[in-house]
């Protein structure tokens, strides 16, 4: 017998019938004896219906009471589900974040959780009852009610799984499992028995979209172990834990991310002095623009050149802004490109291994593929290409780590 | 300075436009320097959209669940409510029922009002705020959402007026105040400026549905002066009030109420022991038929004959059964009809006047209206008279208790 939460996004509740598929499982985890947690979001499409009714009142409505009002939808299908597990004969009882209660601070839209009681849930556990939980959603100090932002209801499944010291928190999605990468991409990609937190991090950041990187966060901090699974079929997942034994057969490299949503951008002759990083990236941040990789050659001619990314969607404004502190500061060129991809390795392995970065770059260049940045950290490498490049390249880095499955398709 | 709780109910909150035009409503009473408590009821259709949803899992749903699903419904009113007026620069703070709190029994779907606790709200007021309340919910002992069945909304506003010792609670609705009778049926109604709590439950027990009838009766219990208003028209409305002073100008009879939903049901020649009443209803009330009049004839030759009313859609249910009880006691004929109204006068004043019932009999006579039933209360003389004569019926009874506006028409 074990305690497991569940937890089910919004596709997986996205109508009566889908719901009535969950309570199926619910059921049959229940009748095999072990104590269910099952946190739910918004039906799809709910949460927006809310927002776009709120923002006809006012395009930026006051974020606690767009609180108020968004929280509703994962209410009405802890309702729902909990009638369905009725309906089938299990003990079941639904609770908003405020009920539970999930204490968060009051940063309305995009609450962080501070504390989860279990008390309640626990007595209801012990009474043989299912306990569905509202996820994306708390309550304040005060009484407010919050929510956790975008996304958040994998939060909440973790962080009830923490502090119920549950043995497995598992997250139903619309994929099997965590892919070696993405299966459009590359025929051959393996769906991975396990893979570690952290590697499931720099995944999560590197743009595979199976769980929201918070949540993996979380559950690294706390150690619950993470299995992603899909909603409507069966089958054991991907277990996401502590990297606590080497295993002999643990590969080098665990998966292939890759992102197509960055752009470029270059200012070449900057002076080299001491604070030019902050003089060109000062100005962008200030714009509300988020930069991933930031490369600065070395200095030639008392001058140096300088490249970041940014999200495609920022690039106009980005571009506008360089251009105006490359005028400030007597630049000689801004340059830029949108027409890029970033690919990256992930493994845990590659700590223990030398030479893997080389390895990567040789396979690039057996494929003639020029590589433009390159930024690496202790479990990842990552380089930036020509976006035309992009599948051949993350088929043939597949391949040549070992990734393949045996029975694929090239 | 007044403390003023307003009521808006469905239709006044039925669309983003009602709803930024109810938040104008409110700003002019806050900028004319009221104090405002404003209670929501879902939007229009939002209660049945919910309710249907449900009831795709389970015809029966869960209780306590179906309430956790229903209440979102004003949740997502006071959310945009208060938006609306953030908007306009009045300051406001939204609560649910169970923020307020607004504590309840735990008979779920229709839970009856405990306590509530008024001490956030004068904060709140004190800080120079509106508060939007939802409507028709609260909260049990244990944490557990409820809602107060249908049409709870109105007690919700009199309950928080009664908790705040509000000056007046404003019921906002669709007409523009409460008239001697239906305008549609007799052209000379005329709008009360006044009228007392046990009139007002009267003509709301008789069919009259501008109120709530638990609301009535809980602004009664505790005093609460009451407005009815139209939602979107200017105007004073109707105040229902204690009968403190009687007025010299005070009519005998405030309004005619009439009522078309009914039907008779008649079972002749039952033996006249003891017991007899409880042998024919017995049945009736465990079929969940529920009763309204009923008149027993003195007996003659040891038989006598037993009439009631029930609502024209349990006619055949009610039928069914008295025909059984009549085979069991040998009662002679069962008979019954259903093209029946009822017409009724209602006003404090014939307390102290004599000869008020006579008097509608007179009227009615005038216009050969033959009388099947009769019963009375103190302040109340209903009788049932085939349904075709009803407009006219109603008509003659407006004239003869002078009740016609001097400008109407015939």
């Amino acid at each position: 017998m074990a305690l497991i939460v569940q937890k089910f996004g919004g596709t997986s509740v996205g109508s009566v019938e889908r719901i009535e598929q969950v309570a199926d499982k619910v059921k049959k985890f229940r009748d095999n004896g072990d104590e269910i947690v099952v946190v739910v979001s918004a039906m799809s499409g709910e949460t927006n219906r809310l927002i776009d009714l709120a923002r006809q009142i006012n395009p930026a409505p006051e974020p606690r009471e767009l609180d108020v009002m968004v929280s509703t939808g994962e209410q009405v299908t802890i309702a729902l589900l909990a009638m369905a597990l009725i309906k089938r004969g299990v003990q079941a009882v639904s609770y908003t974040g405020s009920q539970v209660r999930i204490l968060t601070d009051s940063s309305f839209n995009k609450a962080r959780i501070l504390n989860i009681d279990g008390h309640r849930i626990q007595a209801d556990l012990k009474a043989g009852k299912v306990v569905v939980v509202a996820g994306f959603q708390g309550v304040d100090e005060k009484g407010n009610i919050t929510t956790l932002g975008r996304g958040g209801s994998d939060t909440t499944g973790v962080a009830l799984a923490a502090a119920l010291k549950a043995d497995e928190c598992q997250i139903y999605t619309d994929v099997d499992g965590v892919y070696t990468t993405d299966p459009r991409v590359v025929a051959k990609a393996r769906r991975l028995e396990k893979v570690t937190f952290e590697e499931m991090l720099e995944m999560a950041s590197l743009g595979s979209k199976v769980l929201q990187i918070r949540s993996v966060e979380f559950a690294g901090k706390y150690n619950v172990p993470l299995r992603v699974l899909h909603s409507f079929q069966e089958g054991p997942g991907t277990l996401i834990t502590l990297d606590e034994e080497e295993s002999m057969e643990q590969p080098i490299i665990s998966g292939i991310a890759f992102n197509r949503d960055e752009a470029k951008l270059t200012i070449r002759g900057v002076p080299d002095n001491p604070g030019v990083a902050f003089s060109i990236l000062g100005p962008i941040s200030a714009a509300n623009v988020e930069v991933d990789m930031i490369v600065q050659n070395v200095a030639h001619d008392k001058t140096t050149d300088f490249t970041f990314t940014v999200h495609r969607n920022d690039y106009d404004k980005a571009l506008a802004v360089l251009k105006q502190t490359a005028d400030g500061m007597g630049a000689r060129e801004v340059s830029g490109d949108t027409d890029i991809a970033k690919v990256s390795i992930v493994g845990v392995g590659m700590r223990s291994h030398a030479g893997v970065a080389s390895r990567m770059f040789e396979a690039l260049a057996k494929e003639s593929i020029n590589i433009q940045m390159i930024s690496t950290s202790e479990i990842k490498v990552s380089v930036v290409i020509e976006e035309k490049y992009l599948e051949l390249a993350v088929r043939a880095l597949h391949t040549a780590f070992d990734l393949d499955a045996p029975g694929g398709q090239a």
